[in-house]
């Protein structure tokens, strides 16, 4: 039985109960989640993980890293440094995009060398196997589903919604940027070139007798997902999403885990509407943010704009944040860009659940603040989301009175207003 | 006369018609926002400016840069490669907040070499001028406020709503930072020391009435701002506000032009309110923000933070973002802190302008989106908020299709579309 046909029999499973101690939460709460999709449990059946990570309401945001290879740069013990500077930092969970080298070595490395679920894109695999995109059959890529969660994949995104009526509906529309998701251009592509439906869309039965044997947990991908400010909230992206809420109706109905992806890039003002709109057409499934990035024009900087929009959705109830990094737009992240993007995406996903009320954040908060209150600079530094950064900072410019910084030195209100108010 | 007094005779000034024209906007309705009181024009009397800043409804939201001498760290030379660095990545405005060296000296410098609207806090050098906080005498203040307006100052901060009845509220409230506001701190242990009323508060009008010869706005600062998330939106800072309110209504009364000074730190879910609370409070004059920072746990990332914050304000109708560097918390910013705190606000505002409707900041995304469809890469570059690390990132890593970027080479999705959907 999966995690969710156990939790709709009632049952608190080993990693239910493990997900309420870390949420500080009351197990039967997390299992009522877990039965009726509000909350999934990113792990394969066959995957001994040491920590649990629930996705979903009531629950802390989560933060994805994506590292992968690619056909310019296919270095696996670049990509494995990549994954565990992303644990080391702080990531939920990693997905290996990899679309270069041995894509079942990089996937299966990583997967023994860290310990944290690991998500997949299986159709990248699938085309680069076809050695042709629009050379794939529905054989292959089933079989390589079953390769991948046999190996201990805990989640998977499948890009089902993607259909011909939507991309009928997106050429009609006309878009600034057409198609940015690569698996969604991908399909689109093969669908194209073989006049024919989207092979997740017409064989999800198998798609989902298959990941439900693993417990991997579907992630309904969003192919047509705006690429740009002008195309958000489009009836490409929104048609899509009907559909994703239907077809996430069907997974769990056959008792399998599911969450929902979604943009990408969104303005401010319409980042809660996005929020709201996956939460009611697809009844409340987690839903995995990619940013949204709240402009176009930042390239270099893109991890920033997909705080600003992560921690406004986070706030809103989107559950999930994958990272962007500094390198977004411009090329394959290097070591350093994953550590940034993962450690900007969770201070977006701690002042999200700030926002949310959960208590462990704003106890976080309260402590800092006691810190910056006693001027305990030590304590400060450790209890700070990135302690090295604020150690490296603090030291780089000694003050001469050590109870305050060079920024204020001997007029330090905190510690002018120690002397006059306590 | 005064901008706010021409505007209330219907007179288009030569800086009323420059900030329509920057605007896009007609003059009529920027002269109505001036004579409202709901538009700033920052500009000295005395002063001449290349480029006409205003501040307010309608307009595009504006980035201040914080430079300044401390009492560890005093070297004008750097304190200048720091305002220069701002203007040339794109400050809007600088606030010269030196307290170490020859203050003096520093102003003056910064006003001859640099093109950009100067703020100050006249409190600082009134307090070093006095040798001991405690000392300060309200002549010497007013006269160092003279001194400052004549040497070209085009706004100044004063914490003239922190008053004896705010600090007892406060101390009764009980609060986790108390005052983190160095003017604030100062003025609070003045008060105290001397058991007296706010000199600010006491002398408003003979304030307005040197400000005033000189066009100077006052920047009516928040003393008791919250510096924690826990302190945020509290009876101190609200109190504080209502007099602000009342200070900016006599201000107008006199023909000063006035803006608003806002929090801190202030969780996502808190910041609309406290723009509306700004704009009903105090008759919509424009509201300053410093942030808000939405967590208080990662110093070393809260230009990111306020990046948070700012773009969330200003989409709610903040006007005006004072940036915050990576160095906040931990010491006095670096040449390097200040450009990554400029670009990073930059990119705060510019978001909440394409949230605002603002017509050139949405141009700007969708030439960008325009240059990503056509894999521009010399377009994509040129059009970034900061050209110098976008072609920095783009050149590290080299594909071997020049068309494309490494992380998805042969799969990118632009390419990939482009030959199926146009």
């Amino acid at each position: 039985m999966t995690q969710i046909e156990e939790a709709r029999e009632g049952k608190i499973t080993f990693e239910v109960g493990a997900c309420a101690r870390d949420e500080e939460l009351l197990a039967a709460q997390v299992c009522q989640g877990v039965a009726k999709g509000e909350i999934v449990i990113l792990k394969n059946r066959g995957r001994d993980l040491s920590k649990i990570c629930g996705v979903g309401k009531g629950l802390k945001v989560k933060v994805n890293a994506n590292i992968g290879t690619s056909a310019d740069s296919s270095d696996i013990s670049t990509e494995l440094k990549k994954a565990k500077i992303a644990q080391k930092v702080g990531a939920d969970c990693l997905m290996d995009l990899s679309t270069g080298g041995d894509i079942d070595k990089i996937r299966r490395t990583i997967i023994s060398e860290t310990n944290l679920p690991l998500g997949t894109v299986p159709i990248y695999q699938a085309a680069i196997e076809a050695g042709d995109i629009n050379r794939m059959k529905i054989g292959a890529i089933l079989k390589v589903i079953q390769k991948q969660a046999e190996d201990g994949v805990d989640f998977m995104t499948i890009h089902a919604g993607l259909t011909t009526e939507g991309l009928t509906r997106l050429k009609n529309q006309g878009r600034k940027m057409d198609i940015v998701s690569r698996g969604g251009a991908m399909l689109a592509c093969w669908m194209k070139r073989n006049n024919k439906e989207n092979p997740f869309y017409e064989h999800f039965d198998e798609v989902l007798d298959i990941v439900k044997e693993y417990d991997v947990t579907l992630s309904l991908g969003d192919g047509l997902r705006p690429g740009a400010i002008e195309d958000a909230t489009d009836r490409a992206q929104i048609q899509e999403l009907i559909i994703l809420g239907e077809l996430a109706q069907r997974a769990q109905d056959k008792g399998v885990q599911v969450m929902i992806e979604g943009p990408g890039h969104v303005p401010i003002h319409q980042i809660k509407t996005n929020v709201l709109l996956e939460k009611s057409l697809c009844r409340n499934a987690p839903f995995y943010v990619l940013g949204p990035l709240v402009t176009d024009s930042a390239p270099g900087y893109d991890h920033i704009t997909a705080a600003i929009g992560g921690a406004i959705a986070g706030a809103s109830g989107a559950d999930f944040l994958c990272y962007v990094t500094p390198a977004e737009h411009l090329r394959l992240p290097s070591v350093e860009d994953v550590r940034e993007g993962v450690i900007v995406t969770k201070i977006a996903a701690h002042a999200a659940d700030i926002a949310k009320g959960i208590s462990s954040a704003k106890e976080l908060d309260s402590k800092m603040s006691l810190a910056r209150r006693n001027l305990d600079w030590e304590a400060q530094i450790n209890l700070s989301l990135d302690p090295e950064k604020a150690r490296k900072y603090r030291s780089q410019s000694q003050p001469s009175d050590e109870e305050v910084c060079t920024m204020c030195g001997p007029y330090c209100a905190v510690k002018l207003s120690r002397e006059i108010l306590r």
